[in-house]
């Protein structure tokens, strides 16, 4: 039977997952792959790891040489984070001649253009699909099952802790820090949630889905992020009301012009699939011009998942691996050079709450205003005056609109005497995410 | 750069959906895969076909011989359907060494093990991803990217003409015969709607997907099937009161004691992810040790969403044929001779309905029969006596039972003198699938 030696450099949640994976259904793959996955080192700082894990003499190291200058290893699987020394140590491994996989996000989404430049240089092959959507096998899907296919957009739920955060506030009221507390306590939030909550772990994760879909290198410092932690069990009832629910998506699309990469909040239909996308879930949903729209459901993150892609992306090395030592790589094509277009050329539906006086005229005044910059109200929800106060919400849906145009519109209203605090701005995705 | 020559056998829709890909978007393949696909021949006894297609002189041929005996071709591609001619040219394809991609999944399901038996006495590839849930790649996912995981169980909305039926029923309150007007009307349901009205279809593709799933040949004959031709407006409402939505699932699990699988209508949890797939849409959730929940959804059917498949299983043949001619094949492992369990050992929990003489006593009655056969009730509904009918629609849901008891109780039931007509019994399925 073929053999692939292993070397795993980073024991924590998802390097452990890897070992228990391989230890418990190592003899499943191999019958059903025709592969043996051979674990020939692990490497950790953390020579505790070793016991907890029960590895062998000689399996462990504290020492990454040991796994990048080891002749016998075919595949090093980077688990150790960051973008610093995991990019030393993959830049090094690829030079060595190792196949690479990595669960790692923040380095692909940043320095992928220099990785995948040394991937093309060498005879090796690089696994990545732990990098987005956790155990969703979503890299695979559009490398391989969506080859016949030109992809158009991507609207996606890629991080787990706002999506848990959302579902929180949408189905029991929560507010923004409440939810917050919640998913810390239960693990699905860390102690410092920033790059969650703000959208830095989407926008990574949609960098790298979307330079892969459209087979461009997309500028992560580009890419629009607006967070969650904005968000009112207002707008959420409001949302509700109006037959959405707010989400937390990444979008990637492709015009004649060019590229659209954003991560932002959105209403979504409460009849789109995505809509039922709760707690800690993730979901990729793929429009493309063959196969229409289609979507991959799973866990997005977690050692388990994690670890069951990071084990498919070594059986498929494992399986490409040809018996001379050659390797048939799958050609990565970021050289389209598609421009990459600022977000304030988004055209999208728009969610938008004011908080004015109820007071004749104000309506008209702030229609007026939407008008003269091309936008066109489709729905109001005005609220009846509460006794006590003299200012009431007044809630919006639009017709589809340019961003450009919006910010305008409502950075005008914003100063109007009626207006208490600023206008709520938030985009709504439609059933066919036009 | 590498080519792969294909014969197409079959220029029906599917096909003709094959052939209008590989020219729209055949460049765009061969730069991302770096193969160039290249049809070589096709192959229909309707010589119309080649004018409507523009397919050039030399590349059309009403003999399958002249793809089957062509030297140059690589790749048959067996579009004819059925399970006679087709089987018998698929296994002399397989002989002359050709690799093979079908969308047949009724030759799959009824002759499989022949087939397979064949591919494995070769050095040749099945491509059979468009034979279950059309351009959804449920194979690939499977076979590939859950390598690690050992599957569970699997349920599936695997039938788009039935699924369209039932969302009609649902959205717009039609009875079952108005509804499948409709969806022949629209093009969703053929002229002769048997064989996916009765559930065959689905038990075809769910025979192909649990015998991969569980690596154990799975005999289509033994997979219990009931179709939705009884299911009334009224079990569609009270299934809604209670907060479920009427689905025809195909379901496949595997316990200690071997493998059970079975089509039927069931009520799905309203926030189950599968409750949100609606008119022809499919979709296929998996439960498996490492991965966990996962769902894969698209179009189930149709030229295009086929043509995807059928398109990315010869992408993948290509891939794997090595320069000297070898081929490195996916293991086909169908040999754990699990034992196929019975539906009557099945277990679930089950929505009843009776039409009852609103007489006291009566539940309590019905209570004693399910409770003496194992079966607790979880909830009632009893509708209020109208006045002029003195029968009352009874409706219960039930704790997890098995249906070999439910059969003995209902059919006990259904001779009591206070019942009119035979009760209605459905599974339900939880937010868990138990």
């Amino acid at each position: 039977m073929k053999t692939i030696k292993v070397g795993i450099l980073g024991l924590g949640t998802v390097g452990s997952g890897v070992y228990e994976l391989l230890r418990k259904n190592g003899d499943h793959i191999s019958t059903k792959s025709g592969v043996r996955i051979i674990i020939e080192k692990t490497a950790d700082t953390d020579v505790q790891r070793k016991a907890a894990l029960g590895i062998p003499d000689g399996v462990f190291t504290t020492a990454a040489s040991d796994v990048l200058e080891n002749p016998d290893i075919d595949v090093v699987v980077e688990l150790i984070g960051g973008t610093t020394i995991a990019k030393e140590l993959t830049v090094q491994a690829i030079r060595n001649g190792k196949h690479i996989v990595t669960a790692n996000k923040a380095l692909l989404a940043t320095h992928g253009r220099e990785i995948f430049e040394e991937v093309l240089k060498s005879k090796v092959e690089l696994g990545y699909e732990a990098s987005v959507g956790g155990g969703i096998p979503i890299i695979k899907t559009i490398r391989e099952a969506l080859i016949g296919n030109t992809i158009q957009k991507i609207v996606a739920i890629l991080n787990g802790t706002t999506n848990f955060i959302l579902t929180s506030m949408t189905r029991e009221g929560l507010d923004f820090r409440a939810a917050l507390e919640k998913a810390q306590e239960l693990g699905f939030a860390e102690a410092d949630p920033t790059l969650d909550v703000s959208g830095g772990d989407a926008r990574h994760k949609i960098t790298i889905l979307s330079s892969l879909a459209f087979s461009s290198y997309i500028d992560h410092d580009r890419v629009y992020v607006e967070g969650i932690e904005h968000i009112s069990e207002r707008d959420m009832e409001y949302a509700d009301e109006l037959g959405f629910v707010l989400k937390l998506l990444a979008i990637a699309e492709k015009t004649e012009q060019g590229v659209l990469v954003r991560v932002h909040p959105a209403l979504v239909s409460g009849d789109d699939p995505l809509a039922a996308i709760s707690w800690e879930d993730n979901a990729v949903m793929v429009y493309s011009d063959f196969l229409g729209k289609s979507m991959y459901y799973g866990k997005g993150a977690g050692a388990y998942p994690t670890a069951s892609a990071i084990v498919a992306d070594i059986a498929d090395i494992a399986h490409k691996v040809k018996s001379d030592g050659e390797y048939d790589r799958y050609s990565y094509v970021f050289n389209r050079n598609l421009p990459q277009l600022p977000f304030e050329s988004s055209v999208s539906r728009y969610y938008l709450r004011f908080h004015v006086l109820d007071r004749p005229g104000i309506l008209s005044k702030i229609a007026g205003i939407l008008g003269k910059n091309q936008i066109s109200i489709a729905s109001v929800i005005q609220k009846e005056t509460e006794e006590e106060h003299e200012y009431v919400p007044l809630v919006m849906l639009t017709h589809s609109a340019r961003e450009s145009n919006m910010k305008k519109a409502v950075s005008e209203i914003n100063v109007l005497d009626e207006l208490e605090g600023a206008g709520v701005i938030l985009r709504v995705i439609d059933e066919d995410h036009s």
